[in-house]
């Protein structure tokens, strides 16, 4: 008999898997099109289900946040991964480890002092690293500006092969996250495009390799205009999307692919609200839609569990840790209670899909008729 | 050889054990003191580990908050255990099949409708349902008000014996958080007592037994002045208190119990930070600090490695998934590059540690020389 969405224990994580289709096919197509290998970031994701789906037609390669998802990963069959956040030489053992069992883990620095002591580990550890050079194309977080003295010093370090391997350099353009609406954001994706191209340039003309010059954050990736330069694109959020993209105008509702399955436990009228049993550990606690177009969501949107359909301007007004409290996006208008009775099951669009979803431990995943097609395991931690 | 803070991977949960001790301690004397059992809340914990040592020389009882962890602690061997989320009834069977392993499972409700449904789900399911009122006592978040018809009826429906049992009366004094100090808390604390109390003896009245008059939460239960009335208290966050705590006046610095261990991944002097391999995920998003009488710790405070003491004002002002931005907690001051090289271990005492601890799927318990002693395991999920 098919299980069904009525069935499972909430609160669970749904995954919409026709939403979630179409959403990698739009991204691969377009990278297609641009001549741009797509190496999906599996920050958001974090499930070898899903690894399998976005890198198809492409590399086969694709992005981590943490070495525990790296490891996943590898254990898994993927054997070109990147590391894609700065690594510390105490760190270099693990990678050695995972790469002793098949895989190539491809790190990130900006730090001169790393990348010279990156030779004297790799002799250490008899391993071999290859790393990128992290580029500033304006987010300033880190990374090294494409203009910099520093830029060369790092890739003089860097360029040491056998032992070590110069790869390429690599940005992240997060502050695409700051804008909303198209135009903005390809001013964003210009400057990304131009740092990382420049920066390969100046390598390059000495005598470093620099093959690979990689860009990515989801708003960027898709409203792009050009990527002249670039060879690879590491987006992750797309998979998914959410209530911050789509309050950045990057997607429309329907393309969120996640929700949080809940159920309706406590009707408070008197005080306006009702309770559901996702609270900030099942949602997050990230509010960074509050700038959006849209009325503000709280931590999260109301919707019905058969078609995942708005209810009404019903929101999540707050959280308690495993209660969140349903009230009305607009101050002036009565909850519903008649339709938000005690037992309700009800899905939940979330702010920040990356965040909601590491509470989880694996996906429901769900066709039209939302019957469970599969459970996905999802990797956590670290 | 000793394993140190040094040798583990980072992020990474860190539980100081002395300063677990004397939490736990001096709450145990408390409560003794005033002639209630103390039945900890195991939402923060979810620790096997802890329930034994949070529960010695008290009744063996505990509290959590999602029946995963009721499920994990019952295969544990914890026996008494109180779901305090208000049920629905289609989690009775997932109650059901736990009590017939042997621990008995206490829930909660304030739904006149779900109370009267009680009777006819036990007789479904061969089971016997041992039942509290939620009360309101001034949080409104759900519970009944312990002067209305409704608790009466509610009683009513709940005094089906041998199917169904009115255990008694329980509350969360939550408005307890909106406040700081003593004299603040202590006043919530009565009106927690005395809307319980209350209720309790209008139900008594009425011929239904009410034996169990159950309060909680960490503030009240550090500063009330009388118990008279009420059997047991249900604190959770004592065991590890934290910025949201000692920003309210209720523990002191030295009494937070929980760190996150991190290093630090990169310098920014031009944009004046550094990064931490602890961001959101790692500390969680919450910022219920912001009010406290401390500068804004941001995303949590960040301290050295051996004896987790403050590094002169230095906080994580913003956070990425993966990332945390150290700053000053002033904004005019300079943060010191000197002390924070690439490399560097930290330890983060955390706004909120029940969010925080939820991402980890384990404690490494540390002593004073910050040696590692234990390893223990924490349940998620639901």
């Amino acid at each position: 008999m098919a299980v069904r969405l009525v069935d499972i224990p909430t609160p669970a994580l749904v995954l919409d898997l026709g939403v979630l289709q179409r959403n990698l096919s739009a991204m691969s197509q377009r990278m297609k099109q641009a001549g741009v290998n797509l190496r999906p970031h599996l920050k958001t994701a974090k499930s070898i289900d899903l690894a399998r789906l976005a890198t198809q037609g492409h590399s086969g390669g694709i992005a981590v946040s943490t070495l525990r998802e790296a490891e996943y990963f590898s254990d898994h069959g993927i054997s070109d991964i990147s590391y894609c956040v700065p690594i510390v030489t105490d760190k270099l053992d693990r990678v050695a480890t995972m790469q002793n069992t098949g895989a190539t883990v491809r790190l990130l620095t900006d730090d001169l002092e790393v990348a010279r002591a990156m030779g004297r580990k790799a002799k250490d550890l008899s391993a071999r690293f290859g790393v990128f050079i992290e580029i500033d194309s304006g987010y300033h977080r880190s990374g090294v500006h494409p203009e910099s003295e520093e830029l060369l010093a790092i890739g003089r370090a860097l360029h040491h092969p056998p032992q070590v391997e110069l790869l390429g350099v690599l940005t992240h353009a997060g502050h695409s996250y700051r804008l909303r609406g198209r135009e903005g954001i390809q001013r964003v994706a210009e400057e990304e495009r131009a740092a990382v191209v420049r920066a390969a340039e100046r390598l390059r003309a000495q005598g470093f390799p620099c093959p690979a010059v990689s860009v990515g954050s989801t708003p960027t990736a898709v409203f792009a205009n050009a990527l002249h330069g670039v060879t690879e694109t590491r987006p992750g959020n797309y998979m998914f999307f959410d209530l911050a993209m789509c309050a950045r105008g990057v997607c429309r509702l329907e393309d969120i692919a996640v929700s949080v399955l809940t159920v309706v436990i406590a009707q408070n009228p008197e005080y306006g609200h009702a309770l559901v049993d996702a609270g900030a550990l099942a949602l997050s606690k990230d509010v960074g839609v509050q700038a959006g177009p849209m009325a503000s969501p709280g931590y999260g949107l109301v919707c019905d569990t058969a078609h995942c359909r708005p209810v009404e301007g019903v929101i999540v007004k707050s959280v308690s840790q495993e209660q969140g409290w349903l009230g009305m996006a607009e101050a002036n208008r009565r909850l519903p209670f008649g339709e938000l009775p005690v037992g309700r099951r009800l899905r939940i669009l979330p702010n920040h899909s990356c965040l909601t979803s590491a509470a989880y431990d694996r996906y429901y995943v769900v066709d039209l008729r939302d019957e469970i097609l599969a459970e996905w395991p999802r990797v956590n931690g670290w």
